[in-house]
């Protein structure tokens, strides 16, 4: 599962074989068709192991005893450190695993399109209390808790960010989120 | 070249082979080695074609004798409507070609990344023209000329409409573009 989990990661789904991971976790292939039926199976798998993971980190984060717009930061800013994190040790930029799926397989396997879709709508309410809680605390303006608008805008620039295999480009993520939650003073008002 | 175009934009890179690009296209599979070297030189003029016609709509739609914020929100909203006539001509939302293939490919194979980092620049240099403009003309607030956040967040939420199979997530897309690029009246101001 590690291996699987991030060739996938890395490499995206099309380019990597079940005789490849066999090989990069040190398994013969009759083993793996043991524990999976396939390629398939194994990716809904790795998608569940990945969020797992993940939403661990994010109840964490977004339930600490911080005020809600920080901590809503401090999710952001994860993001930008992880990505920092594997151009350091890997080399690359290698985006996030649940988004390269998406628009890699979202098209063509009808049942990891749902299970991601299920995923990010799961990502999108908890950032979305989170967001309520700001808004009743003050911190953003009503009418801004726009949970899918800031999700969007972490998964496009983390396009940008891997495309460009240079993680420096999210140094403005925090930056366009403010914008987004209407938290940035504006000097001048638009017609 | 339109069959390759298709298929890729419709099924991703890694699940499509040269024999079925030549099946669609109805020629043998030797033509296709005459005229290109391998389904990576494929790939660059499929990207080359594809920016060429969008190109040409963005330069249309970007130079067009309207204020300049009337011009970006005629470009997103052309982008709505793409997704939503590929949902009703193909039956699914299949997304931005480039940002597509940026995911599958920008870690595998460096000549695809570089195009597509090229055109994506280039999309980005265009929009942040026209917002200098609108900047320019009072219609946005000093300090908003983000074009990279813009076409972030168009890439964000197409990746979820086309994940979700569903055009009409992005009937909010405008809306968040107004509010990365300040122009959206805000109620309360956030500390």
């Amino acid at each position: 599962m590690d291996a699987a989990c991030e060739l996938m990661h890395n490499r995206g789904y099309g380019s990597i074989g079940v005789a490849e991971i066999c090989a990069s976790a040190d398994v013969r292939k009759g083993s793996f068709y043991h524990f999976f039926e396939s390629k398939q199976a194994l990716t809904m798998e790795v998608i569940d192991m990945h969020w797992a993971r993940q939403r661990a980190v994010w109840v964490a984060v977004l339930g600490a005893d911080f005020p809600a717009l920080h901590r809503i930061e401090r999710l952001v800013r994860s993001q930008v450190d992880g990505q920092r994190s594997a151009k350091e040790s890997l080399g690359v930029v290698n985006g996030c695993l649940l988004g390269n799926l998406a628009l890699e397989l979202s098209t063509q396997d009808a049942l990891v399109q749902r299970r991601l879709a299920e995923v990010f709508e799961e990502q999108i309410a908890m950032v979305e209390a989170v967001l309520v809680e700001a808004e009743s605390e003050g911190t953003i303006p009503t009418g801004r808790t726009n949970a899918r608008g800031l999700l969007a805008q972490v998964e496009g620039m983390v396009l940008f960010a891997k495309l460009a295999n240079d993680p420096d480009l999210l140094d403005d993520l925090w930056a366009h989120t403010r914008m987004l939650l209407g938290t940035v003073p504006e000097p001048a008002r638009a017609r």
